[in-house]
């Protein structure tokens, strides 16, 4: 048995700190770095590689809407053309510092709102595959298990891989609870690590019309800028290897 | 006896249009498109790739201060580094849209105040060449004739291009008169042409120290926001065209 | 019988230029002036508010999402507070450059997403009126007639004035057509002057349940960024003075 | 004898948060708001005209240059225009939330490149001098001791105050020694503290000409983003009112 560990980094912007980069890359299998829309800057961009690179953890881009203030959380109404065209500039931008400080980049993972649209809404999540396939039908695309990108991923014939959050709670069609909503978030280190192990192991149970489905969990993300992020990112780490479950980065099926 | 004639292009955002893109491309052999600091926004982008590769037209960058309001033109005390990391950024994002559409990147040229500030500060101009030899030792690097740039250019093993303004007066130095000092542009389409194809022939004469010296043209600037534009680089083409000077795009020496 | 002319001037930004400002504001008695967010910046707005004083011209205020790239035009996912206090930010910073020319801020008109937004969502109408009751109890808020923005103006005591499109279509609950939609714009000058006498004349009749209604209009809107947009302002306010209706800014009731 | 204690607070943006701002606010006398340029937005700048007035502090205004990236600190080439119109843009921003929460604007500070450059140039320093005045002629200036700003600010009949750094190192001009340089920052509590005391006792002696002369200092600048700075501003209080001098904000002379 065997698991990616994802967290989205590098959305520090300018002199404004945002999440323990440092703490927690030592920790996980993949990064999502964040493309200078939402988040991060050319020179934010560049470190979070370079930090990346020396921990050998597998870089992926996190593009997401234009919109700093609202850190890409808030919804922008987008026509598909549009996303399809701003996640190239993203892929492409990330994708310079990559091949200059001599990696690769492996993933997309779309950030925020994105993200969220993208796991319901069909037309969106085709604009984000077009996007990506455009750029290189190798990156693996990482969305929500059981979500519209995924479905949409793989009529682009883009490799895929489903995401499952430790320290979310879900509704019973396997969506996120949304944020501000009770139960939304969890913070404490020790459930998250349970509920990262149980998502290794049984996977989502979702509520699909009469039946119940199993959604396979590919990449577990773990958020960076909680309070103790570093410490859970660790917490997880031991608690997924006691129970004999490997650690590794997301590969083409 | 050959030269290629430049137009910077593709500085639209959003609704804001700017210059004649679709009337100037035909005339031109080069173009270099706003990466989407100073102008240029990804959608923006992506249809100019697309109009140049119809019209055969070879593709630059023209990454530029992340200063939409002022449109680039204002020094912006980057230091080196940030310069570079903007650089790579800007590359990177216009690549992917030219290879999303199927062309290739040919070559890099500052815009408005770094490329100003290139033409005098080897810092500054340092910090281009590091950027774009990172993103690719083949990219051909267009600066002033005689330039600080030019000479990092040659140090960093780029290839080069010395470019040339006919819209613009020069300084004994081989600068050119800075914007809003008298003669500092010259708008008549025939005195345009004439200073084309005497700067083909001619290049610049400049005062170094006791002697005279005569700075070579690769590529001529065409502006493509001036109210005649179109017609402008229409009679550049037919005036070179006339003396037998063949417009092709930049190649590697 | 008497109108009001408004027109949405001052959305250039830097060098870009939109509408023509300097032809269409001798026709209209009301402008209302962006605010640096969605369109203008600091120079533009002091420009703006200068040639309404020399013109005569009632200014009002025409906040906007922050979305240059989208010209406001996206709807963003902004919560009632966010809305509120960008609403109360965006009145203040056009205030000043209007007490620094000696003239006074008489309305306020929210632009395109959030207009759209305001005309039904009641939660969005009234974090806009919250932010311009606590800027002012005394400036007029203009809004669709017929819509939520105006019913919660008329709730929290603001004085309102009902706008009417004599160049857009309406839809039968006396919403907009969206534009894109056929029917949406109308560009002819002589069926939009027909257009705005009859708009002065009957008001918009709408269907409300079962029963016929009809919206009065207290000022009407031209578009500044049509192609023969001064052409068009010049040709309204003929038909409406032929028809003896008195073109005259909005005072409150 | 008294002194102000001044802090630049509200420098948050977004999900990013930058200052200990509920720690310092108890300890001064005076706080310097972004205006959403540098830093700050409009969510931002409204808590924290909330926070200072429930402390009893004075509201200044801190413009900077639109570069949240650089956060104002890199100097942009801006003409005396522009600044005096970003300026106003500002204040009038400020403004209405202060009046929106019931509050007065008492100063002005301009922040970071701008504050750096209206030390020296004169023609910047009257740029802003002349964005305050027609804001409202009983603003309070605040710039470094010895400036040419505080000169400007004089000649355009504003009220001024003279301002010193106990965290900062001065040259023997007057000038304050460059970020980045030896001896620019002093971080220990204890001695900022000391210095506090200096500088009210003493003000700074400078070298002008062949003459050594002393410049008095009104306020003093305790920086809100340093690990320590609520405790150091605690320390500095205390350092004061032992030496039995009172800490109250700045008044019209």
């Amino acid at each position: 048995m065997k698991i990616d560990l994802n967290c989205d980094l590098g959305e520090s912007f300018g002199r404004y700190v945002l999440g323990d980069d440092a703490g927690i890359m030592p920790h996980i299998s993949s990064v999502n770095i964040a493309c200078g829309a939402h988040a991060g800057d050319p020179t934010i961009m560049r470190k979070t590689v370079r930090l990346a690179l020396e921990h050998h953890v597998a870089i992926g881009a996190h593009p997401g809407y234009p919109d700093l203030q609202g850190f890409g959380r808030r919804k922008m109404n987008f026509d598909p053309q549009e996303v399809e065209d701003f996640i190239l500039y993203q892929l492409g931008a990330l994708s310079a510092f990559i091949q200059a400080e001599g990696g690769n980049l492996i993933h997309v993972k779309p950030h925020g709102a994105l993200y969220n649209q993208a796991s319901v809404d069909r037309a969106m999540a085709e604009a984000i595959c077009r996007g990506v396939a455009l750029f290189s039908q190798d990156l693996i695309l990482v969305g929500l298990a059981g979500s519209a990108l995924l479905e949409m991923g793989r009529k682009h014939s883009l490799p895929v891989a489903a995401e499952g959050f430790p320290d979310r709670g879900y509704q019973p069609d396997g969506n996120l609870t949304p944020r501000g909503l009770p139960g939304s978030l969890v913070t404490d280190p020790e459930t998250i690590a349970e509920n990262a192990a149980r998502l290794c192991r049984d996977g989502i149970k979702i509520i699909a019309g009469q039946t119940e489905e199993v959604l396979r969990i590919d990449t577990l993300c773990l958020h960076g800028d909680h309070p103790h992020a570093a410490e859970t990112a660790a917490r997880v780490r031991e608690r997924l290897e006691e129970k004999h479950i490997k650690i590794q980065s997301l590969e083409k099926a």
